[in-house]
């Protein structure tokens, strides 16, 4: 039996990381700008912590469930995550 | 046999449910933010376009490995992610 070509295990995998690879690189786009600008101002602290949170258990989620992407896109993402998260906090203890 | 509870199918789908919650709902207070403040000066064109792009990428993902959470999440979220981009482009369109 022929498996159908868009939901083979390769062209799914292939799939994972692009949506990985775009989501995850979606933050640091973000985070070289709030570096450069030290504009935190129209950024939400209640979106960064949940969201910094809410990585750290998507990553302990793809472990479990050994998927790759999800695994190592939140990893990865966490990074710039975690920059603008400290940023913002930085700005509002210096207010 | 008995499975291990950590990795017990229930309690894998509800981390994985927490995560979506978290993440998902993270991105509620920044459209609400921005709809109100409508400033989008700190906010980064191209992590809102890279993202958006990448959650229905995730979306798609959800939907052939057949991952609940991720297809959830993924949807819900493309919501607020929306409404930040858009306000984002209309402010640019605006200058």
């Amino acid at each position: 039996m022929v498996e159908p070509v868009a939901t083979s295990p390769q062209n799914v995998r292939l799939l994972g990381y692009a949506a990985a690879a775009l989501t995850t690189s979606s933050f640091f786009p973000q985070a070289i700008k709030t570096l450069r600008s030290g504009d935190t101002s129209a950024i939400s602290l209640r979106m960064y912590l949940l969201f910094t949170l809410g990585i750290a258990t998507w990553a302990v989620y793809g472990l479990v469930t050994a998927d790759g992407p999800v695994l190592v896109a939140n990893l990865v993402t966490l990074v710039p995550a975690g920059v603008v998260l400290t940023r913002k906090l930085q700005s509002l203890l210096r207010r």
